[in-house]
């Protein structure tokens, strides 16, 4: 397993040395030289030649003049057991089949292959990461499909069944500031499944949070205590795939998994004690939370920003979502009314302020009064990036950010940050600007108030749970 | 109540010659010039001189050589009772108070401010708008508070108590290509209030469909016989600020609204069988759904487009929604087969299509045979505007409204869109061009399948009570 993470040499058949597309063999290729981490790394293709960048491709495996212990192939399926024996004959130690077309096409021959494929990697005692995924992305390694990726090394552990949805959490997740260890796109899940993974990452010290992404689980028992095993030293969130009969029809064309019902999923989530989610982006929410927020003492919230009738839908956010918004200590109320004017605007909690993008050091004030108020465990700001009162955005933006690192300094407690969604491109540039500075200073980012209330829930209740 | 939507003449008092802000009296002679209908505007300010476009400013309401029908107030609150006597004497039949600082504050002297208010407006026969909002909104008529809207006639109505969620409510919808007939900001609600705005748009035949953002109900009984009135009409969807304690508080402080329980108010909800949602894109979705796909015979759907794991959690958040997912006929099925390809690809429902930003007949072939499924009652088509696939984006962009004009040309049966959440300023700008576009052909649009799901169910619920 280590080495499946950690190859010293990586091979990849079925690279096309004329194809435009950049699906196939050259995104591995490419994804490696991007973290620049693997040095020997070998092309294959039975036509041989050379890629653009000057990589030479060997026509056969026996060729390549060094061991492979990875083998990646992005061969047609049909001609996959050709490359097994090759790959046996030269004594490789994992392959990783982004070949797709097996057991999940439903087809009575394809389902067939797909065993021979496992019984002749069996006997040539070769681990196999698939088939019908994109395999490791690894910033620590540097194996990766992605070569947009951030190559910073960070702390978040994933394992995804789907290679898009994987792609997804990683995308998302680098955008809001996060970044990874370890992470797995794992398909069909033929051999190596996710309790293989799940076990990797439980014990893996470089790796805080596990986030994933499951359609079907092979081995129940064996499911719940490896995420158990996760779970005791951890926080682990699965967004489960195929909840549903429609969508456990969907998991049965995807990956073929057989997903099993949502009784028995709540059970098991019980007993492995991990975090429920829905959607990918509450996925990277946990991963905010726990990452930028699990100092919080509790559950009460102070809600700084918005206007009028925002605050009052944050607030009623916050609360359904099993946060408590209480009200501000008279004397903090005193302390903020003294520079904060009374029409329009309320001091209680919610506290309204609509000069985040302005000069002056309102907010400062603000966040340092609140956050001295002993009822009070965290701060969520929220903002629009869209606002019409934003005529200078070079300089609101600057102002903005002089206003979170002054309130970093005066607030013991953490600070969370909510754009509202964008719905412009200036706002959604503007956005993606502040995700990246806001948590470089340390700060939580969140794509709505419902989100952030809900990671935070999630994250004190599994801790609860925990002691 | 006609003459507060449709006033001859209109004063604005309180219009800056000097300041910099846009944020007062300008807004209103802006948002008139913007739509250009109301031709007898009127510009006031004790200093008198005049505006940058040459409107000429008087000094006295007195001294305007006109019969004013509407006068609007951003003067601030301590100087407003001049301004009403001076009002009464000149004949004005409605005021709006963009002024503030009244009952909201909690203060108890502009609480006994906003009651001497009342009291002089009533002796001069002067109906409010107000105090503490942005009036109103009318495309028909020509009244705003904004000038970046679209000046196209539509025919839904909105009634907000937030002026703020208000301007987010006409801008997501019109993003989304909706547009409105009359609209109103609210605020206090000292005079005229919700029920009165709900009874003018029961009887409004230039409005379909009618959203509401409230914070308190001033008469619980006649709340319920007007929203009944509307829903008995057409469908009326109200989001509720102010639901939780913490909400109630805000709302407070806000526009001086008791807000009352939750369950009072989902009993109110009943009786009056309006919609209720909790988020103001929630809002925007119920008029897409209202206005786009109202003609859906029932709660089948099909879901086309996004890859395997995109598809899976599509399927999972329709039939959560409680909306249907079955599988297509296996005819239907066979015929799909015939041209798309087994290998990571379903076309039992949801289907797997990810060619709607390439050239070729792919998508309108598999839209014609899905519509022609008995079994299904509409479409929905998703997609990601952020894929790493698209390389050429006016290329892509051009293929996809190729395609979609294709599709409604084949299906008898309306088609939704949904636009993945973009993650780049790319991603948006084309989201945005493409909500357009769709638009205007005929097809509603959505930011997520949840929120398309679960917008769908309202409404299919509220039709269903209603039949």
């Amino acid at each position: 397993m280590h080495l499946a993470f950690h190859p010293r040499s990586v091979a990849v058949a079925g690279v096309s040395t004329t194809g435009t597309s950049w699906f196939g063999g050259r995104m591995f290729i490419d994804g490696m030289r991007h973290f620049d981490r693997v040095k020997r790394i070998y092309a294959l293709n039975p036509k041989g030649g050379t890629l653009a960048d000057g990589t030479r491709v060997y026509a056969d495996l026996s060729a390549i003049p060094d061991d492979v212990d990875l083998l990646i192939s992005a061969v047609p399926a049909p001609t996959i057991l050709d490359l097994i024996d090759a790959a046996a004959a030269k004594g490789v130690k994992v392959m990783h089949l982004f070949t797709a077309g097996f057991g999940e096409t439903g087809d009575a021959e394809r389902v067939a292959l797909e065993t021979e494929v496992m019984r002749r990697l069996t006997a040539a005692g070769i681990r196999l990461i698939g088939p019908n995924c994109m395999g490791i992305h690894s910033p620590i390694t540097g194996l990766s499909w992605m070569a947009d990726t951030s190559c910073d090394i960070g702390r978040i552990g994933m394992f995804s069944q789907s290679g898009m949805n994987a792609t997804m959490i990683v995308d998302g997740a680098e955008r809001r500031g996060l970044r990874f260890s370890y992470g797995v796109s794992y398909g069909n899940a033929t051999d190596l499944n996710e309790c293989d993974y799940l076990e990797y990452l439980a014990e893996n010290e470089e790796t805080d949070i596990v986030l994933g992404y499951i359609e079907g689980v092979k081995d129940g028992p064996r499911f719940v205590e490896s995420a158990r095993r996760v779970s005791d030293r951890k926080p682990l969130v699965i967004l489960k795939g195929g909840q549903t009969e429609a969508g456990s029809r969907a998991a049965g064309s995807h990956t073929g998994s057989l997903a099993g019902s949502i009784d028995i999923w709540r059970g098991v989530s019980r007993q492995a004690r991990f975090i429920v989610v829905d959607r990918i982006d509450e996925l990277i929410d946990m991963a905010v939370a726990v990452q930028f927020l699990s100092r919080t003492a509790g559950r009460n919230v102070a809600i700084i920003g918005g206007g009028g009738g925002a605050s009052v839908l944050a607030a009623d956010a916050c609360s359904r979502a099993g946060l408590f918004v209480p009200a501000l200590a008279d004397a903090t109320q005193a302390a903020l009314g003294e520079f904060i004017p009374a029409a329009g605007t309320s001091i209680r909690n919610p506290v309204d302020i609509t000069s985040l993008w302005h000069g002056g050091d309102e907010f400062r004030r603000t966040v340092e009064i609140v956050a001295a108020d002993a009822n009070i465990d965290m701060l969520i700001v929220h903002f629009n990036v869209d606002g019409a009162s934003i005529t200078d955005r070079d300089r609101a933006e600057a102002n903005l950010l002089t206003h979170m690192r002054a309130a970093l300094e005066v607030s013991a407690k953490p600070i969370a940050a909510v754009t509202h969604p964008p719905r412009t491109p200036d706002g959604m540039a503007m956005q993606g600007r502040l995700y990246e500075q806001l948590s470089a200073m340390g700060i939580g980012n969140f794509r709505s108030i419902e989100e952030c209330a809900a990671a935070l829930r999630r994250f004190l209740d599994w801790r609860e749970a925990s002691a």
